[in-house]
């Protein structure tokens, strides 16, 4: 039985590097950039009218003139106009190109307009309102680097530099593979000794948030069988993600059957709770990764989120960002074993809070749906005090 | 023009109840629980080892016998078995069913199994090792309130208590529009005086996140267009959510046209920025809601967060949480306008803190693709310390 420290390290050594994959722009949300982003030109690409008003020029004020004939309106979209003399002016809206021979914008509110002339109201200071060319970015900057994480205003910039495809890091096939002669599906119903899967449904929610989209296989606790599916999801998946068949029980084959498919074991159990039989194995000439998670609910989910996303993260190049929290009140170390304590979570004043669940045991589900996440609580022998920063992880 | 406080309270007491609509299982991640799930039957539904071991009658243990001859194996999955005689033990598997007759589990690290006899070298509570049926909860309750937000582990739960099928708050139809001549589309070139169109796909963007997937519409500024496009996008969907064309220019002809179509404007123009010429309007008997954000895309990404999500989750009956978080250098506010402040945060010793991002106003779309979420910076005149607490915003 290894630490916990020593699992999350050998974890983190087995990442997998899969490449790259062009996609669709809206398609990219939550993925992963491969390729730095450029301007395309500057930004804004022209000098740019950041008020509705009029444009005029500033050494026309530098004379006294304070009182403009109105040539025209400009909008937003039209190629840019030339003001015809330094005694007019033009009408402009936001986002609308600044004509040649004007350098000023005066918004509506300082102007009064009556019967096609304009009259300052309030003196301009020369070159106000406008949005210069080239002012945020110029051509062929970078404006996003190769492994930022797609979000929203991402795909602005993406847009906006006329990515419609977009190069990202590609993602893992993952199979997740439910064991356990004990489990039915979800339509049916249950004989009193069995239960319905329950595993591999969460762990396909949780992937959908981090944009994989799983396989989910079942398989009865038969070790012919077992190899057999096994074998055949190594050869499709980059990983296996199971749960169940990792305790001592003469009914477990997996570690078996994962050792004859040419699976090394990384390591089997760990110092930990829940999630104690938590076993990991590589096949590296094949760049294949298994996760076998335990059978029971808070340790497969408390794995995935412990192991699996940190791993996930290192194999796109993403940073993983360490997250900690306040403790709200004592909580007992285990003398031997990391904990990983189920927490409710509130941002309280600017602080990050946690509250210990009651939950009974790694078998309630239903604590683990009230939870926001998992504290991390290093082993030991003294209680640790209320207001003690301890690591969280957050859930799904 | 009104302020920010007016102008949210506007926006929440125009909410929209859509009712409710089955979803299979695993296509409700990130919805809204419509109904109360109760558990269908005891949970857990027997009496459950909780480690592989062997199974024992206490009563043997009391009349000093230490060593048992093994009668089987009982694993997960199996009906529930009987033990025979006191004076013997099955070996049991965790997720097994406690046999009758018996009552203490042993775990085999506490045991020696030798030609078909297990001795015990640690005496045994009464009782140990078994999750006593029903003791996470009884049969009936209520296991999840209508309102519960959908997430992985409460996929989990709606598995296990057979929910293939589940009910959620319907979600809104929405129609992203932009407006502009100025706008082409992403695989263009555009011309020196053109953008390409990014608001509408940020937005997109961003409703992903909410399992929202918007249908997107682009209008030239063309008056009676618009009115044409208006009318036949608000027959279709429940939200129209507009960016540009409601600044106070020549060439803006949505507000008249929503106008025109029946559409009730509740406010034009908050003192905030950005964002001041945010218009809002609804037709309250046909249940239509119209957000129309400023063109620009800082304006149109921060009333998304500051306005539309909270509108949203308090349609769905689910609790707007505040955030807070704390400043990390002064910041001067503005005298008449409440700011919405791009800042990047951390997560720093439980303490949730804010850098402000130096954006080039409010048409930098770079800076907002680095920005974690805005702060909201009441208006005043005196500059705010550092270590102030805000309210925090995050960014989609």
């Amino acid at each position: 039985m290894i630490t916990f420290e020593n699992a999350f390290e050998h974890v983190l050594q087995h990442t997998l590097d899969l490449g790259d994959e062009t996609v669709a722009l809206l398609n990219s949300t939550g993925r992963v950039l491969s390729e730095d982003i450029k301007a395309d030109r500057d930004f804004p690409p022209f000098n740019r009218s950041t008020k509705d008003g009029i444009v005029i020029a500033f050494s026309a004020i530098e004379k006294g003139i304070t009182r403009f004939k109105v040539e025209g309106v400009l909008s937003a979209g039209m190629p840019q106009q030339k003001l015809s003399t330094h005694n007019n002016c033009l009408e402009i809206m936001t986002g609308a190109v600044l004509p040649e021979q004007a350098d000023t914008i005066v918004m509506y509110e300082e102007t009064e307009i009556k019967n096609g002339w304009a009259s300052i109201i309030k003196t301009p200071k020369k070159g106000q309102n406008i949005h210069r060319q080239g002012t945020d970015e110029k051509k062929g900057a970078i404006l996003l680097k190769k492994g930022t994480e797609i979000t929203a205003a991402v795909i602005g910039v993406l847009a906006s530099v006329g990515k419609k495809d977009v190069l990202v890091k590609t993602l893992p096939k993952i199979c997740v593979v439910s064991t356990g002669n004990e489990l039915v599906e979800i339509h049916e119903t249950p004989l009193p000794h069995q239960i319905r899967k329950s595993n591999s449904l969460s762990l396909a929610s949780a992937l959908e948030k981090v944009k994989i989209t799983p396989t989910l296989l079942h398989i009865a606790d038969d070790k012919s069988i077992i190899e057999k599916e096994l074998e055949q999801a190594l050869s499709k998946f980059d990983v296996l993600m199971l749960s169940g068949g990792v305790s001592k029980g003469k009914f477990d084959f997996i570690p078996d059957a994962l050792n004859n498919l040419g699976i090394e074991k990384v390591f089997h159990r760990v110092a930990q709770r829940p999630g104690k039989p938590f076993w990991f194995g590589v096949q590296k000439r094949k760049q294949k990764v298994v996760f076998s998670f335990p059978g029971n609910p808070v340790s497969t989910f408390a794995n995935y989120h412990v192991y699996f996303l940190p791993w996930l993260k290192k194999s796109l190049s993403v940073e993983n960002k360490k997250q900690s929290v306040i403790l709200d009140e004592p909580i007992q170390p285990h003398p031997s074993l990391t904990l990983f304590a189920q927490v409710t979570t509130q941002l309280h004043e600017g602080k990050f809070i946690a509250k210990t669940l009651k939950g009974n045991g790694s078998g309630d589900l239903v604590s683990l749906a009230l939870a926001d996440g998992f504290i991390r609580v290093p082993q030991g022998d003294k209680e640790i005090p209320s207001g003690t920063i301890l690591d969280f992880i957050e859930a799904s």
